[in-house]
């Protein structure tokens, strides 16, 4: 049985990360996106095409620095894959610890990454990236 | 073909929501969690057992109600499902609507859901719930 797209992926990825080495892992015209507010996070958000998502790995590269992460859920398709997952991470300009809780769902091609949207608990990383909680009120009954 | 659990779940959550009609769709075990900042929203966090998350789902019908939902992508196995969700809520108290996407990844067995994890995009749902954005310092280069 031959390995899934999923773990070449997600290596060439955090190298792309963590050490800025590039490997063959999107299609042409692959579809990117992470939610989440762009104003703070410009790295966040949309992109379309190899050119695109290459830009925007460099800039999370500029910023972070990935230290562990764990798959807490997963499931696996032919091409495609979704898991949970909680990262360590660093960010660079505060060399703040940062614990972020993530999904992602992701499509592949010829073993090349077609499509991923991810989907992040926000707020959390929010708080996390100013340091102190934002204080809110209670809503519910 | 039987249907999916999913399916079966997934209407009988949104009646209990809706209509606070109770079909039996828990495990007497069932280990439930929706990420996000309880203090606002106190339905949110981790539950145990059919009790505990028969009185979460009654909490969330005391507080929203779901006019929508648009599954972006969907992975079923055999006694697990995961989605990427797109909802159109009215905040009950407020009477606002809240658009809001969420993840989650789900386990079944003999038809009845035995864990769920759900992500949600948390930023963008305490913002529509205070009704004015938060003001965010950009932090990446």
């Amino acid at each position: 049985m031959t390995e899934h797209c999923l773990w070449r992926f997600s290596r060439a990825l955090h190298r792309a990360i963590n050490d800025r080495q590039r490997e063959d892992l999107l299609d042409e015209d692959v579809d990117w996106a992470i939610y989440g507010p762009i104003d703070m996070f410009p790295f966040l958000g949309a992109r379309r095409g190899k050119a695109a998502v290459v830009e925007v790995i460099t800039q999370i590269a500029d910023n972070v620095r990935v230290h562990r992460f764990d798959r807490e859920k997963i499931m696996l398709g032919a091409d495609s894959a979704a898991s949970m997952m909680r990262y360590t991470l660093t960010a660079l300009d505060s060399n703040k610890p940062i614990s972020l809780r993530l999904a992602h769902f992701a499509q592949f091609k010829a073993g090349l990454l077609v499509s991923i949207r991810v989907l992040v608990d926000t707020f959390d990383l929010v708080e996390q990236t100013l340091g102190h909680p934002i204080h809110l009120p209670k809503i519910a009954s």
